[in-house]
């Protein structure tokens, strides 16, 4: 018997890598003047997947963010599981 | 004095708006033989702010959400705090 989870990736470029998109917003933030300092931007990524258990689904997740959802050069993920 | 807060905000498509890139993700999983049956991106960015106390870092949030990190029409975000 299987049953549906959902996965939530949050995808990110790793800490050392420059953020285009994430400074142009900070520096917009701070022509409209609020006192921000640091802007990142990145992806969240929500999957609803049928699988075993909780463990099972968030071993495909790991899989899945690997293989499809980030780009191991320049993106690092995180992958948290949920029963729906 | 004002201190650092970090704001969280996951901004996505209303939930009536199709979502192709969710859905062209959903077809390459499903062909990779994952029992994927539905998948929606979005994006987060994370905001490093200077303000008084959580309650302002938050409403800050609220505004920039509505004012530039989101577009009305098509989008809807949410907004969390976290001292730094």
């Amino acid at each position: 018997m299987t049953r549906t989870y959902q996965l939530t990736f949050l995808v990110g470029l790793k800490s050392g890598i420059l953020d285009p998109a994430g400074q142009a917003t900070r520096n917009v933030l701070q022509h409209m003047e609020y006192a921000v300092q640091d802007v990142r931007i990145g992806k969240w990524i929500r999957v609803a997947i049928q699988a075993d258990n909780a463990e099972h689904a968030l071993a495909l997740g790991q899989e899945m963010g690997q293989r499809l959802l980030s780009n191991p050069v320049m993106e690092s993920f995180e992958v948290t599981v949920k029963a729906l």
